[in-house]
């Protein structure tokens, strides 16, 4: 193998492949990064798998001999990442294995291993994959990642829930604690009807529901918000994986077994109170007083109908308190109720509108936050028993 | 006591004094930073000490009623850094030692100590500081500091030896590997003939050498760097303890006890070769080859006279290689020699001209690098010896 790139290209991809790299790899191989290179056209593939999560991204190069081995990922991106821009020639005439990477003034050699041992990545074949509008689902993962549990042994409830409809996207994910859903319909994201047909924009047919790990849908939703526009994401689906794929980019990854949760249940049907106010101002205020928060990470919000205004406090035992005050629209009888400061906060950075709504009945039932106007996004926060 | 001053102020004065403070504090107390509020002049003084670094700032606020307290640092400084700017009132007229803050829309509490447990800061009341050139001072800590040992067994070696004269300062710092020394002559820092007289510029008259740990001056070095020019830095010596002044600014440390090693018999008289080239340049081709090197940090450097060039070599047994190359204006015979590359890059930092010299013997003969102009600095680097 051996093929001439620009830096720039090489370590742009090798970056995007190593975040698929495992730092504790079972196998030595997985600590590696697959390279393909193949002529007519010269394309060099690059591949990072960790055996659950995998990504694959494909750029032009010119190609003297195609071949394919495996690098070490780290130790690669490192090298490139420091190379001065220019051009970068990679072969492997040095010896089995043996990899020189050629600079203006450097050379560096690196001892991989055999391709054969690198596992493919899952590659579905059947159907035409479901195309997605790619902005639509980066507005779906920024309400609903948020709300997904850390905690590995939740299983299902570490992921998002993602339901494909013909004409409708819902995502949804919850750690028992809050809960985040958004609601987006492709039609509003559509590109004008003059755009030209080839663009693949055929309607969406399929249906279907998947949880998808937390894990992969960050790396996909950084590397569909960052670089060049991405239009439209295809997602096949499998049994127990998931693939998605967009320009000279794949992302797979196995999905999570188990039934997901009923959460529309714990939707109150209705409200009798609720508050309008600035999402930043509320944010900002809860960011000062959290300094002040001990280990339960209570803060009290004392909602005054008369005044309209709402006075949030923050108590720790040994290290003193914070209290703000802010003006918001109230209706409803008058209520002291408490959360988790950080589950709050955490909504309060996913509700993109300036004002939102707060909807809330007793001071232990589910507490509704939703931006006012913009895409339907849903975050419930479950209440804390108030000490007294 | 009460007082009210802007957030901006009371921010940037605590984080000053906040590095003072212990993150494992000997005593409670310690944990805290002392507020000292008077009046006519209105004044605050703020104060952190951890019994060997002592920072202490002052400020103007509007003072209703004078007193002192200790209020813990990193819960202070974490709140009055997220409050908005405008204007804030401390007092203390909730309680004993419990402190009010109070913001334009909010109102914090914190509980304090007393400051009469807090110890003092060393002062040294005999005799006139001797006043230096803040800038001189800054470039002997930045040629010396980079050599200090990190090894707090190693006592006197985890300073810098300062030589105070009438018309020069040396700052020398040695960890048995490397060696920083710089010389600066404080007439070439003054201000010109017009400056007025009153700007205290008079001779330095006292001699003396004292070795001031790293840590001091790493703070040092941050503080007088920051923020607004500070033209004359005063210097106070008495037994165990120096004491730096500025502007409403003070710094106290105590001494490093034990005599300096005689670090200037480690200089060779001469050189049987010395090359000339450009720092920048083999600092990044070091850079990059530095992501090959394993736990030995060993670079070789193959001196060409004929081809006037460097090949700089880092091998490792299980990574790979990497090899750069560099042109150089190079007298005197062929070299094999090898260094342990972290050292070299550190020292090739702190010279700040665009050319440098490196002058050599043998291969295991100290190696010395210095500027070609600027400022007298001199970095010192044992070779290690090559693997054969």
């Amino acid at each position: 193998m051996k093929f001439v790139c620009t830096q720039q290209d090489l370590n742009i991809n090798l970056a995007l492949v190593a975040r698929a790299v495992s730092t504790r790899p079972t196998h030595p191989v997985l600590a590696n990064i697959k390279i393909e290179v193949s002529q007519d056209p010269d394309r060099i593939q690059l591949t990072g798998f960790d055996l659950s999560l995998g990504i694959q991204t494909n750029f032009s190069a010119q190609v003297a001999a195609a071949g394919m081995l495996t690098l070490p990922a780290k130790l690669l991106t490192d090298i490139v990442a420091k190379l001065p821009s220019g051009e970068i020639t990679i072969d492997d005439e040095a010896g089995e294995n043996l990899v020189t990477i050629t600079s203006a003034s450097g050379r560096y050699q690196v001892l991989g291993m055999s391709a054969e041992e690198f596992p493919e990545l899952p590659a579905i074949e059947d159907g035409e994959p479901n195309q997605l509008s790619a902005t639509a689902f980066i507005d779906g993962l920024k309400g609903s990642l948020v709300a997904c549990s850390q905690d590995e042994s939740k299983q299902v409830l570490t992921g998002v829930y993602l339901k494909v409809e013909p004409e409708r996207l819902e995502f949804a994910a919850t750690d028992g604690h809050r809960l985040g859903i958004v609601e987006v319909y492709p039609s509003d994201y559509e590109p004008s009807v003059d755009a030209p047909a080839e663009r693949g924009a055929q309607p969406n047919t399929g249906s279907f529901e998947v949880t998808v790990p937390a894990k992969a849908l960050r790396e996909l939703e950084k590397m569909l918000g960052s670089g060049h526009e991405v239009d439209r994401l295809g997602l096949q689906l499998e049994q127990g994986q998931v693939v998605f794929g967009w320009a000279d980019r794949k992302l797979t990854t196995r999905t999570l077994e188990g039934k997901y949760p009923d959460y529309r249940l714990l939707i109150p049907k209705q409200f009798q109170r609720q508050i309008t106010l600035d999402r930043k101002q509320l944010l900002t205020a809860l960011e000062r007083i959290a300094v002040l928060a001990d280990r339960s990470n209570l803060v009290k919000f004392s909602i005054d109908s008369t005044k309209q205004s709402i006075d949030l406090t923050v108590e720790s035992q040994d290290r003193g308190s914070g209290r703000e005050s802010l003006m918001a629209q109230i209706s409803g009888a008058d209520l002291d109720i408490a959360f988790n400061i950080k589950y709050l906060m955490d909504g309060l950075k996913t509700l993109l509108t300036q004002e939102i709504a707060i909807n809330l009945n007793g001071p232990l039932e589910p507490v509704i936050l939703t931006p006012l106007g913009g895409v339907k996004m849903t975050y419930l926060v479950m209440p804390v028993q108030l000490r007294s």
